[in-house]
């Protein structure tokens, strides 16, 4: 399943739906329908375990192209959100993930050239959340120095505690895409959260796909575009510590629940990294992409009390 | 006030209490008796802002003494919880907010020893939250420098973004008690929620004191104990950035939201800094106090499978 949390109306609560062909199907009532109690949010869905995701796939397949009347909506029509707008905790962010990018860090900013040695966390608060097409804050009073970073992000569907690599997988809901927006220049005693966990600093969606439908999610394209043009195209079998690692050696400390999100760490091309560097201004345009995903458009817009016009280069 | 979230016996739901003396007061059922709607949650009740902390204060002057039936259990008979048992999002901790504990980490850490130009901000998710007597897991497989540090925090109550210095206090709801417990060597590339973001590393209460009853934040004594022993000591006149700076820079770029907690940094006298340097064992007992707040006691166990006991000094 393709699914989204959207809004029919401005006024209209955010309800999950799934996405087939052109259309927004509301799961809720799809499955009031037939008697099957389906939450209307997201995170309570995915409490509900894999059983309900077999479920809600059955029903889609059962009635599709007869959708009840009220239950399907054109795509077109609606407001999409990130697909989990609010976390309940903190994004756990991974940094230095891929080879180049640890090479073009270790060049532009204060990190190692070496491979780390063991994941490197960091956190966004949950309020760094946006969706597709919302703004990306530009504070010029705050900033000068703001960067992209397109990611895969694993959702996790089953708590997870002390979890060996072999049984990780099994505590995956699914997977979106991240763009991991960092303020470069607004490194603390080298702490990453101020540069990366600002408002508007997580632009995530368009969708959550489903597991069973990602066969392998370390042979994923992702790439990233400005204003039309490329910066970063990669895949994930790069990946330094895969999604596995990953899971085990957060949970090793930390307990994942279910809805918690994993952005995996960025491929070389960001911003900080090339020659001359280059930054995200107010009316650029910003878009994240991941194979079999979708894609993550935001503009970037002015906000705070400093002019701010694009600088020379 | 001095709130609380305690069980009235194992089984018991969660509910936030009020400390009159040494009863309990569920203020719920208190504001039942008169027709008032409080909350029996305390994020709920902090939602509701000022008003409800002055109508729950004055309930609790009427009817001091001649509390209504159900309404009062001796504190002794009932178990505190964490004040605020799961945040809504990571906590914020300030790092390197004392003179002398930015000496002694730049002496035994990787920090710089320089007194930070802007806080240093880092996060704890919401999953590391323990309250009073509950226990600091101590995982010999994954640290065996294991520290604590005292701090007072900061509950926000009213939602801040771009507040300035002189309206900063008008967004706090209270203060309690945190240990920023931290594995000193599980920092990655520099980042520290690793080493301070494992669950049962932010003990915290035993009370939310409610703001009216500071008169000045900035004039606390505050202190620890490993097993009776004094480790730190000193007082919030020291904070290097004040409260209203920490909330001013922090919501310049990140939202503030009701309920939240800001640790404000730990004087010094940590584990690290000292010579020969001291790590928390299984059999350890941690007490953080700060005055007028009260005092948190955790014990420290061990948990994994790797045999621990404490090192020869």
């Amino acid at each position: 399943m393709r699914l989204v949390t959207y809004r029919a109306h401005v006024n209209a609560s955010a309800r999950m739906g799934a996405i087939v062909d052109d259309l927004v199907i509301d799961l809720q009532r799809l499955g009031a329908h037939v008697g099957h109690a389906i939450p209307g949010d997201i995170l309570d869905f995915i409490d509900l375990g894999p059983h309900a995701v077999a479920v809600a796939t059955e029903l889609l397949i059962q009635h599709r192209d007869k959708w009840p009347l009220d239950t399907a909506l054109p795509l077109a029509n609606v407001r999409l959100l990130a697909p989990i707008p609010r976390p309940r905790k903190n994004i756990f962010g991974i940094g230095l993930n891929y080879v180049e990018h640890v090479e073009e860090s270790s060049r532009s900013l204060d990190t190692s050239k070496d491979l780390p040695k063991q994941p490197v966390i960091f956190s966004k608060p949950p309020t760094a959340v946006i969706g597709p097409d919302d703004a990306i804050e530009h504070d010029a009073g705050i900033t000068r120095q703001l960067d992209w970073e397109v990611e895969l992000a694993v959702v996790i569907g089953r708590r997870a505690r002390r979890v060996g690599e072999a049984r990780a997988l099994d505590h995956v809901f699914g997977y979106t895409v991240i763009n991991d927006i960092s303020a470069r220049d607004n490194r603390r005693a080298g702490q990453w959260i101020y540069s990366k966990g600002q408002d508007t600093y997580a632009p995530l969606g368009p969708v959550i796909v489903t597991a069973d439908e990602i066969p392998d999610p370390h042979d994923l394209n992702l790439g990233l575009r400005v204003n039309g043009v490329e910066k970063q195209n990669a895949n994930t079998r790069h990946l330094l510590f895969k999604i596995p690692t990953l899971i085990a050696d957060i949970s090793a400390g930390i307990a994942l629940e279910p809805g918690d999100i994993i952005a995996t760490g960025t491929p070389s091309g960001v911003g900080a990294g090339r020659t001359p560097q280059e930054w995200l201004w107010p009316g650029d345009v910003v878009e994240a992409w991941v194979e079999g995903i979708g894609t993550l458009r935001n503009p970037v817009v002015a906000v705070g009390d400093v002019p701010c016009r694009r600088a020379e280069q």
